[in-house]
């Protein structure tokens, strides 16, 4: 009996050192950058068909009203804002300017981000001013600088105004009695905005593709590793799971054309080391996206990737890297969902 | 050989004869209005598959350069004006606001018209100031509360720096040794517009389904014809034929909430008689695209009727009589092109 519980320790003992043993040559390999693959598929991660959200789970129908309401410009203060202003799927949900323009052309802050693999971010936007899409969705309507709307109650009036809403919100929202509500309004843009994955050449490299991705794509994406661009941008969206400082080593304002400087987190927390800092933003589509930064302040891709290797690692990234580089991104370039493009008809007032 | 040819003539003169009978009863049936398909027909007309035209011959890579350039914000000075800003199809291609809102919030002259099927009118926009859509989007990309653009080459300027438009450009004017200029931007946006048609119910009605009407919908349709509306209001896009004074028994300020009082076509030709005068709008697609007359003054359908009754035909429209309209109208409302919704992906500029 004795025998049998050493004898059964010992070979448990066995499995764990050849485990370890295992892991550490999987670790060595990866870390030698001999398998590249290998290496991306621990830091990066293929992307689910949705982000999925406990607190607002996705159905068809609310898919379907958060479509439409993407759209809708007559709940703005002035009737020219819609979600889809500063978020068209033309330009993969950004707009091309440098700061966003809202209702009555008023600025905002800051450059409109893509609501493209948007919704599994630690927070939407640049500061950590809203917590998730749906809170964005929500905040969007009253702010003085996007819809402009003086009330949560004035948006709902709208709405409600707008005859052929009721049976879109009744049908998301079943057991809602007032169905229409900003709340039920960002849950079904949120539910929609969860929706919006974009599969890239990138996602089939990490599949196992070896042929997904050029040579060229792929030594950017090792420089990308090695140079230490993945300390922030990793993960699954490349991007979105931390705040960190822009302009590490050196202010980001030395570089950019940055019109005045931006102290980021702190203007939320006003915490003294949250001075410059802003949420990493998602890299996926960041081909086509500019201008770049929280400030749109630079217009090309080389450019932006030449300053974040000054700013943010110390180091003066050679024009050849930079072009791997900048092809690695340009891979991350990927599909907008088929029903997310087709733009639909908003109900009809009457 | 004479007797031949007086019996011939004999003939002749018979089927003329018959002829006339025959069509004198037939115009006598449909005037006394028992046979209302008969009458529509006579009046209106069937939808083509595509509004032709020899000076701009629609191809398939024209249109899709068109609709690539319709959603095409970077051209414009401030960044934030395409065509689809004032023209979104979710809204039936108008934008719902009384006076469309250009670059840095510019107000226009007027209410933004529909671009569905809109190129085959005596003249693009109200005032008869553009002579097809061709011209339209060709004066838009330079109008100062549009577009904004200081001059056609600083536009051929922005164009020519969005890398991805050439190959575009080749491919639908191949013949063309530097085919990017604003006359090409005009041709193609213009050969996107002449697809854009949008068959409804009462198209389905004219050609013969009885039953493609409600009997509200062709009451309406009646009162419509015996009113007099189809005295300016007829053809195939039941408007968009000629110009005609708005307020010919009353002054249309007097009943609706115009804030200024627009001088119409005057303003382009100076002629006294052209004072208050506009373009017949087209009144396909009407009940979806409020708010109504060249100054987007009244917001409801069922008032905008009322008022045409009171200025245009001086007849106070009874209620009843007044829904009935309003239905017919509705019957007008038709579908959108599938592939037109479709949203296209705009070229990258690197």
């Amino acid at each position: 009996m004795l025998n049998t519980k050493v004898k059964n320790r010992h070979s448990i003992n066995m499995v764990v050192v050849i485990s370890i043993l295992f892991f550490a040559c999987a670790l060595l390999g990866s870390n030698g950058s001999e398998d590249l693959l290998n290496q991306a598929k621990q830091i990066f991660g293929q992307l689910p068909k949705a982000m999925v959200s406990e607190k607002n789970p996705i159905t068809p129908e609310k898919v379907k009203l958060g479509k439409t309401l993407f759209y809708e410009t007559r709940i703005s203060i002035d009737g020219t804002v819609s979600c889809s202003k500063c978020h068209p799927f033309s330009l993969y949900a950004a707009d091309g300017l440098r700061k966003a323009i809202g209702n009555q052309c008023k600025l905002n802050p800051r450059n409109s981000p893509s609501i493209l693999n948007a919704a599994d971010q630690i927070s939407a936007h640049w500061i950590g001013n809203r917590t998730d899409v749906e809170d964005q969705a929500k905040q969007s309507v009253i702010g003085p600088p996007s819809f402009g709307m003086p009330s949560y109650a004035e948006v709902e009036k709208k709405l409600k105004e707008i005859k052929g809403y009721a049976p879109l919100f009744k049908e998301a929202f079943p057991a809602d009695n007032d169905p229409i509500t900003v709340d039920n309004f960002a849950k079904a843009v949120g539910a929609f905005e969860r929706t919006l994955i974009t599969p890239s050449s990138f996602d089939k490299f990490l599949a196992g593709d070896d042929k997904a991705l050029t040579e060229q794509e792929k030594g950017g994406l090792k420089t990308f590793i090695e140079m230490g661009c993945t300390a922030c941008h990793s993960g699954t969206y490349i991007g979105g799971q931390m705040y960190q400082k822009f302009g590490l080593i050196e202010p980001y304002e030395k570089y950019t054309k940055s019109e005045v400087v931006d102290e980021g987190r702190f203007v939320v927390t006003k915490n003294e080391s949250d001075k410059y800092v802003f949420k990493v933003p998602v890299l996926r589509n960041v081909a086509r996206t500019p201008p770049y930064f929280h400030d749109g302040s630079v217009d090309d891709l080389a450019t932006a990737v030449w300053i974040m290797g000054k700013v943010q690692l110390g180091k003066d990234i050679p024009k050849e890297e930079i072009g791997n580089i900048r092809a690695f991104l340009r891979s991350l370039t990927g599909e907008i969902p088929e029903d997310a493009l087709k733009i639909p008809i908003l109900p009809s007032i009457e």
